[in-house]
């Protein structure tokens, strides 16, 4: 069966999963809900995962890496075939085009025979709550004092199995008594921001405020931001990354503000067979995440679900066992990262 | 009773009022639940006209300072006496702080005896007509054939009694034949963009595409974007104006990318006692505006309703009558204009 000995769980924020002895099990926060809602689903099923990852009820770059990776163990521990193993891998592979973790999660089982697969997921996991940890510690170095942060989207542990990527640095700055803030964007379309960093920045007690998107440009201009932290979905090789509709605008203001701009992501974020930022794929979705229920219902709708910001506007790439600079990326720091 | 001889309408895409024997009639559309549903409400009292202004069911510079003399005009026509409607002008005219249109409108019927202010109000509509096909002449002249143009809020017929500004310039060009499209930013928090532009656009027949507002620093990269064009609730002596929260990101990223970006708005919007921006007031509005249904109910909210754009960043100020450069800003052209 392919079954380790002994039992292991992981409990996250947004993810609960067990191997006692037999069938593993997996259970998801559906995020769609948040924060109106807890409702967990049963995900043991690599099929049903896929539709929750196009659907976002699962979402965040780390995040659906993981999910993809025990779902496959959840249906390895159930006795599948290898044939069947594969296909499904192969099926998650492609559920969502722009966060190269999810691919990079699923090819490191397809790489070993099936019956190391469940060994290898709960490494991943494991892993990813030491990759946080990693870069929790690179970027609240950065972090001084009283500094008000402006973030995107959400990057914090609803979008890993730890405590995040630039959520996870403000945790950590937090705990270690910096007395931050954080302006939070809403992140339309899908309102990440507003629904789920909000959540988690006031389950956690880090004081925020909650901006429309287009406010970025005003803060800055009235010296009321002082860093800008976001995640990534996909880092090209020559430091360029893509990551949600809007980080681009942020980037750009940044600079024309001079305030520092920071990508917050983990190792396995670095595509190493992407050149650059024109070579990763833009996830299109579906009109109706823009309409809403108030647009003329027959709107003509353009909704790419991400961005890219060239190297040339990040200040530096926090990850989680190094800070790289321009010059490094510049360098090839990136070409040569471990996997 | 101060009612001028002969009839008198006017009919808008938003507005309708008509004086004939008797009592004058005003009704509004409801902006707040188009393009759903078409509502139109009784407005010739102005406390419910102050009302209709704060909740945004009336909204638009140019078209809350014809509302409010229309409403005043109405409420004069009906016998009130002078104390009563001079103290109806002075609720009205702080119904909103930024839009300079307001104050101007009841501002020219305070200067006059209560007997004339049917006529002026009357003026006022009439005049507001004739300053939008101005912009819309000027306006449309800078306007090349196939040009994507983007735009912020809403500044057409909802907002104005004529064609509208930004809008109003971009029906003219399409009305040319130049084979426009449009750019259309939601416009977060209240949508004037998906629900209100995304309507008349699609009535006119003028092709356009729904955008979240983080999204255009995306498209302005890739090339999409031939122009910025957008209205203002008020332009300082100095050129910086005032317009719907986002205008300013707008602004960075036109200069980033070479794009030319333009203020549409008659001369009533030019408030020659305001030495520049920093001067202008900016409405705070309700966290819930932010917070919608899906926010936390208790998250803290930070809504300013607009922002200010300096002029360095503003290609040319399209008027009714003239199109102001940089260099003539410079020059003071705005100090001298006649109100």
């Amino acid at each position: 069966m392919g079954t380790p000995r002994g039992n292991k769980s992981y409990i996250s924020l947004g993810l609960k999963y067990r191997r006692e002895t037999g069938a593993a099990e997996l259970r998801v926060l559906d995020q769609r809900l948040l924060p109106a809602e807890e409702r967990w689903l049963s995900a043991e099923d690599p099929a049903q995962m896929g539709h929750l990852i196009q659907e976002l009820a699962v979402r965040g770059a780390p995040m659906i890496g993981v999910c993809a990776a025990l779902s496959l163990a959840c249906e390895a521990s159930r006795g599948a075939n290898a044939e069947q193993l594969r296909a499904s891998a192969r099926m998650l592979r492609e559920a969502r085009p722009t966060a190269v973790n999810l691919a990079w999660a699923v090819d490191r089982l397809l790489a070993l025979p099936v019956e190391r697969w469940i060994e290898e997921a709960e490494r991943i996991a494991a892993e990813d709550i030491a990759l946080c940890e990693g870069m929790a510690r690179n970027g609240a170095a950065l972090v001084a004092q009283g500094e008000r942060v402006l973030t995107h989207c959400n990057t914090g542990g609803l979008a890993t199995v730890g405590v995040g990527t630039a959520l996870g640095v403000l945790r950590r700055a937090h705990e270690q008594g910096k007395a931050i803030s954080v302006w939070v964007d809403e992140t339309r379309p899908l309102l990440q921001g507003g629904r789920l960093t909000a959540w988690e920045l006031g389950r956690l007690g880090i004081p925020y405020r909650l901006v429309v998107d287009s406010a970025a440009g005003m803060l800055m201009a009235r010296g009321e931001v002082d860093r800008v932290l976001v995640g990534a979905d996909r880092i090209a090789c020559n430091g360029d990354a893509a990551n949600k509709i809007g980080t681009y605008s942020l980037a750009v203001l940044a600079r024309h503000h001079g305030v520092p701009f920071h990508i917050v992501a983990p190792r396995s974020t670095v595509d190493r067979a992407c050149p650059d930022g024109a070579a990763i794929p833009i996830e299109q979705r579906a009109p109706d995440e823009v309409r809403g229920p108030w647009a003329p219902p027959d709107a003509p709708v353009y909704n790419p679900a991400f961005d890219t910001t060239p190297a040339e506007l990040i200040t530096s790439w926090i990850l989680d066992d190094a800070v790289l600079s321009s010059q490094d990326v510049a360098e090839g720091a990136l070409r040569t990262i471990e996997p």
